[in-house]
C-alpha cells in the first residue's frame, strides 16, 4: 500500500466555507483536493491500494481509503465537498474513535504526530522535500509500501520538521523541478509503477 | 519549446457557462482546465517556455503561450475564467487573425486540422496514446521540442485518428498506467525535465 500525508497548514477546520472560493476563503483547499485526487484517481477508476491523511490544522485528520471510497471524482469542487462533509461530523470524532461521515473517508480527532505514530510501522516513512536525495537513487522496491509525506503551499513549520527528524527514514526529491504536491504524488506514483523499466 | 494540444470535444464554445459547474454544465472543462496548469504551473512559477493549444469543439483554438501569461494560478476556477473570457472575444477572432483577450492568451477561429499545420515544423508530432510504444525507450533528447497531443475524458474519434496518421511522428504511451491527460502532461515534463538520469 502506498499512503500520502499532507500537511495542510491553512485549511479550515469547520465546514463552514464555500465551494465558490476554494483557492482563497478555504485556505487553498483547491491544492489539496487535487493532491487527494492525485493520489487516487487514474484514468478509469481509482488506485485501491492507497490511503491519504490530510491533516488539517494539526487538528483533525481526515483519512481517506480506497478500497472503500466511492464516488471520488477528479475535479476540486466535488472533492471538497467531501472534505467539508467530513468536518460536519467532527463532533462525532471521541478520543481515538472516528466519525465516519461518508464511505472510505474517517475524520479523527488528532494532528500530525498522532497521525505519524498511527501509521510508522506500515512502510518507510519519505518525507518530499526539495533538500531531499534523489529519488532516482533508490530501488522502487524499497519504497513499495512508503508513506510520502508532504506540505502545502508552505514549507514544513519547525515542529513538523522535527518530527520528521524523528519519524522519516528518508527525505527524497524527485526531479530537478519545484513541484506542487499533486504533481509531485503524480510522479512518486509512477517512479513506483514503472519499478523495472530502464530508461534513457 | 515544448507543447501540448488538448482536444476538448464537449468544451464550450460560447462564454454563457457557470464556473460552478466545470465538472458538469461546461463540458469537463474541469479536467482541460487541470491539463492547462500542469503543463504550465511549477511550484514557484510557470514554465514560460511552453505553449499550450486547447481545441474547442474543432471550431476555435485558445492558445497559451508561456513566455506571457499572467497570473495562471493553479486551480480550476481562474484557469476556467481565463478560458471564458477569451470566449467573450471570439468575434475579434477573423480569418487567420487571433482575438487577444488577455496577455498570453490567443483565441484563432480555426480547428485541430489547421492547428495541426500551423505548429506541424516546430518539433515532432507526439500523440500520447495507450497503444503507443514506451516513452522510455526514447532519447528525452529526441522529445525536447515535442508537440504532445492529448484527448479529454473521450478517446480520439476517427477523423482526428485519420488525422495524427498523417502529423505525428510518434505515438507514445508513458507507463503501464492509464492516466487523466493532466497527469500525462506531467509525467512527460518529468520525463523531459529528469533527461540524463539514470534509475533503477
Amino acid at each position: 500500500m502506498r499512503q500520502f500525508v499532507l500537511i495542510g497548514h491553512d485549511v479550515p477546520t469547520d465546514p463552514d466555507f464555500s465551494l465558490d472560493d476554494l483557492a482563497g476563503g478555504a485556505g487553498r483547499l483547491d491544492a489539496l483536493c487535487r493532491s487527494i485526487t492525485a493520489a487516487f484517481v487514474t484514468s478509469h477508476g481509482i488506485r485501491e491500494d492507497v490511503r491519504v491523511h490530510l491533516i488539517a490544522q494539526d487538528e483533525y485528520t481526515i483519512t481517506f481509503d480506497g478500497s472503500e471510497l466511492r464516488r471520488l471524482n477528479p475535479d476540486e469542487r466535488s472533492t471538497a465537498a467531501l472534505v467539508r462533509t467530513a468536518l460536519e461530523h467532527r463532533e462525532d470524532a471521541i478520543g481515538a474513535l472516528p466519525a465516519e461521515p461518508s464511505p472510505g473517508v474517517e475524520l479523527y480527532r488528532r494532528g500530525f504526530e498522532a497521525t505519524l505514530e498511527a501509521i510508522a510501522d506500515d512502510g518507510p516513512i519519505v518525507q518530499l522535500h526539495e533538500d531531499g536525495d534523489a529519488i532516482a537513487d533508490v530501488r522502487p522496491e524499497a519504497l513499495a509500501d512508503a508513506v510520502f509525506v508532504l506540505s502545502d503551499h508552505r514549507d514544513f513549520t519547525d515542529e513538523e520538521a522535527g518530527l520528521l527528524e524523528e519519524y522519516a527514514d528518508r527525505r527524497l526529491r524527485l526531479g530537478p523541478q519545484l513541484l506542487h504536491a499533486d504533481q509531485a504524488i503524480t510522479i512518486a506514483h509512477h517512479y513506483l509503477d514503472t519499478a523495472g523499466y530502464e530508461r534513457f
